[in-house]
């Protein structure tokens, strides 16, 4: 028994992820960040190729950078710290699907340590990958994905259910 | 409290996720199923559009005829039951975006139930696309991402430590 927040269940994680916009001025605890990139590299990849790079942003300038330059990210300037999931785009050609498996146990663990995030998309706008690739001045075979702001949330907020048997074929389509 | 099953931390999920190929007999419950998909469809999506399909997969024939097709799907087979990640390409193009995070949310499930799977990519493969959209004569707008045969794990598998600082930068890469 470590902490108190390893016991919240999987499922219930998987079903409270929420987008979360808003967050208090509580920094994010560094055991709580590492848990994230933890989870997010234990993701699975083609082939493990395991394509991924994660910046970690605490610097305020660059999040801010960040938030005036991308249109739906603007909750940077209030965000504590951001995790920018990123890949190396020469190492497999569907970078971004390894990626989006990263982002999803990243935001599924943020919730489960009772932190807020929300993904929000820089892949494939090529205007808002830009951002990223300039603020940070990524190497030319380095992609962004997302930027995930990460922060205690500053209000109650609940999933949506989006549960739809209309959406479920059994045996066929 | 509902079920046992249900108290397995997310954390601990997420990290001892790991691809697993060979199943024992067992029917998976279809509760457990229904957990799987209500999973699934928990996942975030670009704009909200959830653009995703599911097909539940328990016809022999079917599962059979993707086993043979499929080159890296084989365990099909053997396994008592798969689910298809689909989504409806005109409703957004990145819908293989949305249908990764829904993919990563029923494997980690997956391991929450106590079961065993794995993603067997057909996206971006336009031949194993192709297998799947005749097997189920899908639709001219619906798309495969990958196929996840599910059952009860028939040894017990170890997951991949794969956390590597070397992929962490802070606020600089």
């Amino acid at each position: 028994m470590e902490n108190k927040y390893l016991e919240i269940p999987a499922i219930k994680a998987i079903l409270s992820r929420k987008s979360v916009r808003r967050y208090t001025e509580s920094q994010v605890e560094d055991q709580k960040i590492e848990t994230l990139l933890r989870c997010g590299m234990a993701a699975p990849s083609g082939k493990n190729i395991q394509p991924w790079e994660l910046i970690v942003v605490k610097d305020r300038e660059k999040l801010n950078a960040m938030a005036e330059a991308l249109p739906y990210a603007k909750m940077l300037s209030e965000a504590p710290m951001a995790i920018i999931v990123c890949a190396d785009i020469n190492a497999c050609d569907y970078w971004y699907v390894d990626a989006s498996a990263v982002t999803e146990n990243i935001l599924i663990a943020a919730e489960a340590l009772g932190l807020g995030a929300v993904w929000t998309a820089t892949y494939p706008y090529p205007e808002r990958m830009d951002v990223v690739k300039n603020v940070f001045a990524l190497p030319e075979n380095v992609a962004s994905l997302c930027v995930i702001p990460v922060g205690y949330p500053a209000k109650d907020y609940q999933p949506r259910d989006k549960f739809k048997t209309e959406k479920i074929h059994v045996d066929k389509y």
